[in-house]
């Protein structure tokens, strides 16, 4: 049976969450990665997936720059980076200098891959629409891959930020 | 390490996925549910939720004719429903008719709530955009409902439509 409840309240059902990590160059071209929950896959033909941005957030200004971003599935031992990526700015810092998390070069768009994720898609920005506080990026995958050895995915199990396996 | 492979392998890596099922009106009054795993949260102030709809489904027609619907998390046990509603058509049947599922009136938009869901978004839309071969809708969250009792959520945890908890 159903109970009406704040909106608040009503999602705390949604975990376990999946988490991407968002790559995209600034004008500078530093690699500046942003831990997301909000994301899905748009499209099977061509495969596109779309991502929703804080509009706050410096990665709008780097996917905006660049029209282009990596979307990392980042493996359960990389907890600490994506917490890392999801709550600095890369307005203040360089992510990447100040956490060491492996890349390697994406192959068809100017970003980085994260070597020890469970799988890597890059991306070509292909549109953005506003939805409240969030713009949504949907980017056409133009290259994908997965780590040659097998990893368990990263997920927001509950309210938190708490991060695990599923 | 990161290998390239092809798309259709590296997305292999999503799971688990979360389930939705999302439901709309028909210009005839027949609520049709579909089961949807490319969803995503959108906007936290106001709370707005995002799916992807594939062009070919009734359900564009449904949500375009409405301008609103619901948006449920199934329980683990609804991984029959779930398997139902996503395998046939609202052009053809209808599904609540065909696949008894325990419904309730929603209170703020002109569709049904999922009584035995672990929870439901009543959402009115406001806007969509093509993406490949799908559409992407976004739906503003007017109204929330939780089950009154603890409920795991369904998810689809490998290919083949295999659904269950995690």
């Amino acid at each position: 049976m159903q109970k009406q409840v704040e909106y608040e309240k009503a999602i705390k059902t949604k975990y376990p969450e999946q988490v991407v990590i968002a790559i995209a160059k600034d004008r500078n071209g530093k690699a500046n990665p942003v831990t997301l929950g909000w994301t899905m896959i748009a499209s099977g033909q061509p495969p596109m997936m779309a991502i929703a941005v804080a509009k706050t957030h410096y990665s709008v200004e780097t996917i905006t720059h660049s029209r282009c971003f990596t979307i990392a599935f980042p493996s359960a031992e990389m907890a600490d980076a994506a917490l890392f990526f999801g709550s600095r700015s890369g307005r203040d810092i360089d992510k990447f200098a100040e956490f060491k998390c492996q890349t390697a070069p994406a192959v068809q768009i100017d970003s980085v891959l994260l070597a020890e994720a469970v799988a890597n898609f890059e991306c070509t920005l292909e549109q953005h629409m506003h939805a409240g506080d969030h713009i949504i990026f949907v980017g056409k995958v133009v290259a994908s891959h997965v780590n040659t050895e097998a990893r368990k995915r990263l997920y927001t199990i509950g309210p938190g930020h708490k991060l695990g396996p599923v």
